[in-house]
């Protein structure tokens, strides 16, 4: 199959039309049935796939980025009587394992960008409901701000997955349901096991919706809860807009090559190398550029890891090296850091948005600095901090250093709300506190950072490429399944919050289903949805 | 297959020795490997299975209860080489999935009680490890306020289930690491792939266990260690000493029956009733007997649980009811709650642990009051609101109510850390405060505790017996697979702790493991241990 591209841009969507209006943006799905994301299937009744999630994802930061004026998104649709009926059936009936696993991740983290948004940027998101919301789209309304739901004695929220196909709501719909919206969990039993779901003022009583509104008054009362929910926000800076351009990589069989990122596969060894370039020179007087470093890297980083997700399922293990300057990485964290600006602030959001996708990347990351001109400097630091492992090479002359800056002190938080040291040195504040304290004195050369708690292992000349050889043939060589589950508990120490439930609970449970003969068997009831059959059923309960 | 006794005695115990000299007792895991839980795999050095765990669970259970001086339980081995070599391969190789998940959901049950004893009733628990500590044997080890492990140069801790069975830690090891000894999440990484282990200094230096003891030195520190535990101690109210005298269920093929607690089975419709009578008068002056219905019912509910869980995992739905007098229920509750002696302690945590069972019992739950002596009240009233839904019948002479007590006001936690009321009315606190302050009043009847959010729906004569007969047929007939992940998804609203990261996170990711070809397919790792074949793996991350 040919790579996949995760850029777009609104003047070449199939499925969605972005309008804006002052402050209030629109974001209507029309998904055209003929362009799913690959042959096979038809995307009727405003179905999603991989394709139509893109294009969201690309959406809302375009909104962020391009059109800093919105302050309130109002989700709607193009058809009279279904606002969203979920992620495509046949879409996921007809995937592999894996690629259902990555598209589940995808579009959950998609739905989590508009509550980064909501909480971060100043934005409000409203989903009028107008017709029949099922599945993924009222996972899509429940990461919203707000859910209008037409009041038409039809049209209803619901969560037909365990009924219908045997498997749950998994884009953080049973999280949501309970833990955001609190719907009280035996009512929320109820409704997720009725197939029809719940309309009307039964749905706004239990919680489900927000409001519901008759068919003569909906514009209206749209119109006036966008421009309520805008009234709301906090006075945060606001751009100035900045035009995100395609990043148009060097895409060849065996790499991807950007800007700043290179990302070099041995299908072979199983083995992907990922490095990331420093700025070439201090930030500009001016940040506000899509050229700047702190954007524009952070952007080909997100693109590598989604290539490497989804094009690339049999790379177990990511060599992570950085190399540059390590002084301008560090002048570009302290430039980005003392801007007021509303861009300025989107940069540092999306930055801490891609870091979060390197930690909930189902692949081994062993960080690498074993050359003079390696920069695990300040918010490149966080991505060796993000590894499972981080290798240092001790040399001579203490060239080889990781650097701290403003970037490693708390704002690039984790899902789990915790700053990457913090998750290093759980239990252990006052490590955290000396690593940045050593860190503002210069230059942590390898054996201090391994002293440090900072590097898992530094060695020297006569030992480190061996051991880093057979631990990265080790680890290839270890069960990808064991691997991932293994990583996802030790990834994230601490607490949990609505986030990495969503990645850890409910996420482990669905692949869990997703593997189990009543949905995926031949007989099971993901497969022969649509079809005449019914499915039949194992009873043995686990 | 026979039903599976969950009841024995020290003095029929194959695997353990229980001695106890004063504050310290003694528990010498010394597997029979000819006494296995069933036949087909021998239980070599020190390994476990069911049977083994079932008498650890009693062990800890008399302690609690027949051995109140006890304030130190040191685990041995009465191996010169190995401590515990965990959980047997041989015996999770051949075993069903559904029976792999029940072992060890039962085994990571067994391990919190280590845990909630030191927490609640004045005990410590040292892990003298004075041999090879392998997987599972680390896992009870990690479970114990304080590790040992004898320095032998070749004695040590050892995680082998990534690299050798390409399965997980799964009974609470990969979230004790690094959340509860807070092990260094890189450093776990290495440990957790290093099927050898880690032993010496390095072993003490990581964290993993608390100090490294010559063999010479041995007997003596690990009896210091023991004594000072058990001064640590706060001073807690212990005994009086209660034997617990077998409960002796009338076991036939449809039936269990108890004194206080029926099981009742319907295999053809997939549903079990499950009865849980109220005492037959007050509570007696001196509470401390065997005989007190808090503790006896309790004991009873949580061995039918058992069987239930292990014995009839076809049966999907419990229809959950109680009968007695709920004033003879909240009288017990009082007493208890009023009592200050060990004993009465050790009840009312008891009661804690047997709910908690009942939360985490991967079936259906109905609760029904549908009779006028129905008596969810107090603490049966919590087993209402751990069910999933709860149905109430509307008489005309509002005979069937619920009642609340001192058990509904806090102390009966969930594992979250909330209580049930906590956790039905998620997000709303006040409800909790009305809830409480109306049931203070006197008995809420059906119509009464739909509207206060109590009953999930009360109905009259007319549509009652239809609307639960429907409502039980609908869900027999669901996905088993999908309702366990829908369920647990629910039940677990609010916090997560290490309690739940264990049976939520840990679990979930183990249980999607044991589906997986790598581990229990034909050429899967778990699959061919002992075996001369190699493992074929596939590659696919997901």
């Amino acid at each position: 199959m040919d790579p996949i591209s995760f850029e777009t841009h609104p003047d070449r969507y199939h499925h969605w039309r972005l309008t804006v209006d002052g402050p209030i943006a629109t974001l209507q799905m029309k998904v055209d049935a003929d362009h799913p994301h690959r042959p096979g299937y038809e995307l009727k009744l405003n179905s999603y796939d991989l394709s139509v999630d893109i294009e969201l994802a690309d959406a809302l930061q375009r909104v962020r980025f391009e059109h800093p004026e919105v302050r309130t998104v109002v989700f709607t649709a193009d058809l009279d009587r279904v606002f969203c009926s979920g992620a495509n059936i046949y879409m996921l009936g007809s995937s592999t394992h894996s690629f259902k696993v990555n598209f589940c991740k995808f579009t959950n983290e998609t739905r989590l960008y508009l509550e980064d948004a909501s909480a971060h940027s100043g934005l409000r998101f409203l989903a009028a409901c107008r017709g029949t919301t099922a599945g993924g789209g009222y996972e899509l309304a429940l990461a919203c701000d707000e859910i209008l739901l037409v009041d038409d004695g039809s049209s209803a929220v619901s969560f037909p997955e365990t009924p219908l196909l045997a498997v749950l709501p998994g884009t953080g719909g049973l999280t949501r349901l309970v833990d955001k919206r609190k719907v009280r969990r035996d009512r929320a039993d109820v409704f997720c096991t009725l197939a029809e779901g719940i309309k009307g003022k039964r749905a706004k009583d239990w919680g489900l919706v927000d409001d519901v509104v008759p068919r003569s008054k909906w514009d209206q009362v749209v119109a006036d809860r966008a421009r309520a929910l805008a009234a709301q926000v906090a006075d945060v800076a606001h751009g100035p807009a900045v035009a995100l351009p395609p990043l148009a990589p060097t895409v060849d069989k065996d790499r991807v090559a950007y800007k700043y990122v290179t990302l070099q596969l041995d299908p072979a060894a199983r083995v992907a190398d990922l490095t990331v370039a420093a700025p070439d020179g201090p930030p500009p007087a001016d940040l506000a550029t899509a050229e700047l470093w702190s954007l524009r890297a952070f952007r080909e980083l997100d693109d590598a890891l989604l290539r490497l997700r989804f094009d690339h399922p049999q790379l177990g293990v990511v060599r992570l090296r950085t190399r540059g300057d390590a002084a301008h990485v560090l002048a570009h964290d302290e430039a980005l850091a003392k801007a007021t600006s509303g861009f300025a602030r989107e940069v540092h959001q999306l930055q801490r948005r891609v870091l979060k996708r390197l930690d909930n990347t189902a692949r081994s990351i062993f960080a690498i600095a074993d050359a003079p001109d390696s920069c695990f400097a300040g918010v490149l630091l966080e991505t060796a901090l993000a590894a499972d492992r981080f290798y240092m090479l001790i040399d001579g002359d203490e060239a080889i250093a990781v650097r701290t800056s403003v970037a490693n002190a708390g704002f690039m938080t984790m899902s789990s709300g915790l700053s990457r040291l913090q998750a290093r040195f759980y239990g252990a504040p006052e490590q955290v506190s000396k690593v940045l304290a050593r860190g503002a004195e210069g230059p942590i050369a390898s054996e201090d950072a391994e002293r440090l708690g900072v590097a898992t292992i530094a060695a020297d000349d006569i030992d480190f490429a061996d051991e880093l050889r057979i631990a990265v043939e080790e680890r290839a060589s270890l069960s990808p399944d064991a691997l991932t589950g293994m990583e996802a508990s030790l990834r994230w120490v601490g607490p949990e919050t609505l986030e990495t439930k969503i990645f850890g609970r409910l996420s482990a449970w669905q692949n869990w289903i997703f593997t189990r003969p009543n949905s995926t068997g031949e007989h099971g009831a993901l497969t022969l949805y649509g079809r005449p059959e019914r499915p039949t059923f194992a009873w043995t309960r686990t």
